[in-house]
């Protein structure tokens, strides 16, 4: 599929300049476009990008100085770029909506028209499944379950017993949904497992990546806001909260119970401990550890995470450890000779006051 | 379902003060315990919480001085919690036991009395499923593969070949348990795989999280004893051991060989180095990596792994590393001063020891 | 299974020393070897490690003097080790080829000679399957992918649409593979996805672990090269390069845009930051988080990555940091000392210079 720049242009509503006619074959981020793809710079920060860039051709403020050709310009760069990544999104070859002859449903489930569900997929009783939503070969939905409307559930996903999935949620294969949370009180040198009576709820327009695991709530739920995305191999513990728009990213650990706010970013391999709230807006870098509570709209990183400007003063004066002790050894050497000076100064003095003493005899 | 605290309290054997009417839907943590729910403090250390928690009813030790109401007194609030517990733990709607007409058994399979297989589990040739053991959707159970009795396999979970798996053994979804270790011999450049020939052994009363992965040893057996608890997506390599009533929190990763003592708890996203033992008792706290042998019975942080109240120290120092730069300047300051001074003074000294050759001569 | 050393002797064409008639049940690498096992040693390097052994049996250099008996001889120990590996991989029971009755196979499926297919295996439309390809139970292969010669897909992984696998892969249980990359462009708050149109290649004698994650690119290819062995619950994130007979151990995150050289070593649990390569030939220590390309042939270690001696220097350093302190302290005392003494000399001396003025007048 291939798109000219002219077409593109029309379809923005904003102007042009260069060849038309050179065609653009997909979308990708200044760093990531190859040949034939279109790319953008939404503000001056980032022109230093466009002499590296492979990208064909540049979204770019309306008034910007850009040598590179061609160009579309426009008030709003970024939304451009959207609006272009949509004309790519032409539809994947529909599924068409057919209940797999090999696929189990159990009683009382309620299914909405136009659904999909592929080979040996199990819906158990009592679950409901919305309007024009898709579950792919081999994957489970639980007792009680409810998933929502134009929902993709990729193959192999296990969806535990009274989960709530929202609208135009996607859920990738391998991910596990309302698992039990890892509850238990010690005795006597046995583990005790605390029962896991909570549930899970999944609002609208999520995405969760592959192998993903999000345990059910001891009580009450565990609870993923509207909008959020959260990438492969994360793991989120009972009773967390997600706010909405957040972003999650792969490997991400979260224990129980922590509150994160909306539009907050957890980057890879980070980790957050229990009974935490990490303000909205905040970002928290990546393989940082977070061990207390943040405010809103900060960056934090290391581990234990601290502000991060802060962090990486602290790592930069470690890395200047060596030529710290280099400093401090210079000192002992000249304050050694100073001792040498004033042991010899004050001997001179006692042996003076010595000779006073005897002149004074 | 809903118990009033005077029936609470009459199962426990135990005494209440306050409104015997009030209903507990549930138990939780004093941090976790929202409206509705009975807690429980064992010691003055946590009677701090108390003024925090949201929970209604408080087990507190038989002569503790509480203004909490209602309470219920108890020698062990421990064990009177875990008994209380177990009231609400009242039987999950129970799975009829049944051989679903989808599931594939092979030959020579052994199956036990009131067991369950869900749609689409596979037993493969010469595996036995022991008594009351039910095994979900889509779960595999691999060639002469051995399951207890009262034991619960979740759906899409895969047990590979000759893996031995005891009685009360509860597996979460998407586990994969029996794959080949990680071992490859270097020659000019290729890595030639050693075949990974031994088992797995799963003992009693094991719980196992969501997305694990335990490899079967190389030869031998990688070997979990009994009361252990492992959390969603721990890695467990080949030939490793864990001993008894052991806590492996989300997101751990064991090198080959580790032994691993009883009671031991490893935090989330900690990793342990190949062919390693940690003594009974120890813990090995959130993110650290254990890189040498620990004994039993501490707590160890950090990477490398050191005893947690050391390495916190060394932390706080990292720290302070801006101020000590700080007193270093300072310090060098002073000392440049105390330098020009010595030398005025040895010229001046020069001078006058001149002066005195001068009259001398 | 049981070979006597005048029998692995005969087979290597190498001589032996001690009694042949002893029966070795396998092999293993000297650590991890057992009573009745056959080890190595290639070099002097590792001749300590011999008398802590539990192996029965010893490959050794040619001229060696080595007291531990049985040996076999050999010029290229680790060669020899390798070949002998190969007497013991005999023939796992061989999964005689069949396509299940259960399994669902679209239409324009290409099916090899000898392929096995198992129970509720999903092969989807346009997909293509080699000769003498086993495909466990549960396994899903996508619209389009195809699927080379002599590999081994175990039970549940999930192969997304038009992914490429070569000969002689094996991928185990719970693996995705062709996932949606985690891409959002963030505009007034909402994230939008972008489009994941590309695809993955996985090349020829790749062996892959449990619960893995490989995402499709954004555009073109994630790849991974021919000989490359990947451990459990690693994460490949959109458009990587892997390069040829590469390791990537347990729990390793690799994010978006990574190029990964030939016969790199990524050890267990590190991060690497997206747009970054790492060259040829170079391994990153265990739990490193790599954030700048690296070169090739190095060893880099800690967050973020350094070259690992100046690494381990920094880290000695700060285990040092509370003598250091103490240092500073000492010091500042003597500092302080100074002080007291020149301004005592100065006080001294101003008075005298008052008193010659004095005596002047």
């Amino acid at each position: 599929m291939q798109i000219s720049v002219r077409q593109i242009a029309a379809q923005l509503g904003a102007p042009f300049e260069g060849n038309g006619d050179i065609l653009v074959s997909g979308v990708a981020g200044i760093r990531d476009a190859t040949a034939g793809q279109l790319t953008f710079v939404a503000n001056a920060k980032y022109f230093a990008e466009i002499k590296n860039t492979l990208a064909s051709v540049l979204i770019v403020p309306e008034d910007a100085e850009i040598a590179f050709r061609p160009i579309i310009r426009s008030q709003q760069p970024k939304l451009a770029f959207i609006k272009t990544m949509e004309l790519f999104m032409l539809p994947k070859p529909k599924v068409v909506p057919k209940l797999d002859a090999t696929a189990v449903i159990g009683k009382r489930v309620m299914l909405g028209n136009a659904v999909y569900l592929g080979a040996f997929v199990v819906i158990e009783d009592g679950a409901s499944i919305g309007d024009n939503t898709t579950i792919y070969p081999g994957s489970y939905i639980g007792r009680r379950s409810k998933i929502g409307t134009n929902t993709i559930i990729y193959p192999n996903v296990t969806i535990w017993e009274e989960v709530s999935i929202g609208n135009r949620v996607t859920i990738h294969s391998g991910t596990v949904i309302g698992c039990d949370g890892f509850g238990y009180a010690e005795a006597n040198g046995i583990q005790y497992k605390i029962p896991q009576l909570g549930t899970v709820v999944i609002e609208d327009d999520i995405e969760i990546g592959a192998n993903v695991t999000i345990d059910r709530a001891t009580m009450g739920k565990t609870w993923i806001k509207k909008g959020t995305k959260i990438d492969n191999l994360v793991h989120i513990a009972h009773n967390v909260i997600i706010g909405e728009h957040a972003i999650i990213v792969a490997q991400v650990g979260i224990s129980g119970s922590v509150e994160v706010g909306d539009r907050v970013t957890l980057a890879g391999q980070s980790g957050v401990a229990g009974h935490i709230k990490i303000g909205s807006g905040t970002t928290v870098a990546a393989r940082s550890g977070v061990t207390k509570s943040i405010p809103s709209n900060i960056c934090v990183s290391g581990f234990p995470a601290r502000i991060h400007r802060q962090e990486q003063k602290t790592q930069a004066y470690v890395q200047r450890l060596p030529k710290l002790v280099k400093r401090i050894q210079e000192l002992e050497k000249k304050v050694n000779e100073f001792e040498a000076f004033v042991s010899r100064k004050e001997q001179k003095n006692k042996k003076s006051a010595k000779n006073t003493k005897k002149k004074l005899k």
